[in-house]
């Protein structure tokens, strides 16, 4: 799979692309099961939110799960974010946010490379998002919110969040995101399960609590151009990775594959 | 202007009718000017956000404000809801919603009529609720989610939350909720400035906080039929009205002479 060059276009305009339907609801439907069990896991990898009880994310999946290990290396996300860095791409970090009807907390407006600068010292940011959704989004139940062309701009200053949720993050201030938000607008990208977001790593984005009674959970794949990788390692192995071996993608039925194992496996039990 | 038969069979099998720019740019500009005004009063009628600072809901301002005076009478408003209460109407409630950009805080699932019957006695849902869009309403400020057709079982049984927000409110429970999103799905209707929603007073609503860095101002007008009128005045007379006169409606212009009196006068000052 390639992008075209009117999606390599607007990427660089707008500094997200949105491609709905990329993979199947079957696909989808497993990662989303498995996204589950790993929420119940009891591991290190995954936190939960301030309530102590639902889960709000879960690190590195793809280093102890199957599906995920395949979703990591899947073709139709390595192939166009090779395009956008331009050049062989690592996995910087892997995680599923649970987002999970009514309990799903807000993410603080913030940069991801704000973060990947000032905690991992990634010189540039050669870096981007890809995230999958895996149950439909919609307006009702805590979608990403974009500041369009905000990516443009570079790091932004940004101060470090401890209070409001379990997890920490530069966030950049109310004005700022004022400023950004009326010279390019506000937008909410929805679409159906297996719908793919990929989004450069300086975006400006957020998303508000899910009080709907429908779950929204994303994996986010956040992948590096191998020769900017991290220099700093402060933080655990599992949230920034230290393997910056260039990633081989896998035939593009690996998912597909894995749903017709487990449909057979589950007829003849 | 009168509903189509098509209008009015959408609402009754689903609850609500979406009515786009019912008002134009230029009389939905005056009226948030004016709610603004308004939101920076210190009366009692304008109710604050839990921090205190931030306008939450300004009541009855059809009392106290001329453009607020016309827009409960107004004829696109009171002819359709006669229709769809079949009858005569008056004032039950009126109020500004601010939902302030980053502040506006979150609404819990609730039916209003059930607070309407708990609280004011009114005998039968033969009331309406019309929502005027001050503001673009978007996924991303905070839009009113609904669970269509819920308005098909009457008054649903409900807690009395006196804690999430600075407004006590009538809501219901997560397996109520989930119950009735699965049956009639969590819709977010979105539009432009001066669109209108129409909604049964037995519809299960609710809005997530305003995350974005836009306002979402929403002016509500409840509307009773008039032999339906409440039967106990337990709460203030400017939030629960007494006035059961019917209202006649104005002329058409009525709020685009507003607008054309304040252009003339800012022209001549």
């Amino acid at each position: 799979m390639k992008l075209t060059a009117a999606q390599l276009k607007e990427f660089d305009h707008e500094g997200y692309v949105f491609l709905p339907s990329v993979f199947s609801r079957a696909e989808a439907d497993m990662l989303n099961e498995e996204a589950h069990r790993i929420f119940a896991m009891q591991r290190e990898e995954v936190w939960r939110e301030s309530s102590g009880v639902v889960a709000r994310t879960a690190f590195a999946a793809h280093t102890y799960s199957e599906p995920y290990r395949r979703l990591g290396r899947h073709p139709r996300l390595i192939g166009p974010v090779e395009q956008l860095v331009d050049g062989k791409v690592y996995m910087h970090q892997f995680k599923i946010n649970a987002k999970a009807a009514f309990d799903g907390e807000i993410w603080q407006w913030h940069q991801d490379y704000g973060t990947w600068k000032a905690d991992d010292e990634m010189p540039e940011p050669r870096a981007m998002n890809i995230a999958v959704f895996l149950d439909d989004v919609t307006a009702a139940n805590g979608p990403l919110l974009f500041l369009p062309q905000s990516h443009k701009l570079g790091a932004l200053d940004a101060g470090h969040d401890l209070q409001t949720t379990s997890y920490p993050l530069w966030t950049l201030d109310r004005e700022m995101v004022t400023k950004l938000a009326k010279r390019g607008g506000c937008v909410a990208p929805t679409g159906p399960s297996g719908s793919v977001l990929m989004f450069h790593s300086c975006l400006v984005h957020a998303s508000p609590p899910n009080i709907s009674p429908f779950d929204r959970t994303v994996v986010y794949l956040s992948l590096c151009e191998t020769s900017n990788h991290i220099r700093r390692f402060k933080r655990k192995e599992w949230i920034a990775h230290r393997d910056f071996t260039p990633i081989e993608p896998l035939p593009d039925d690996c998912l597909a594959d894995l749903v017709r194992d487990r449909t057979t496996r589950q007829a003849a039990e």
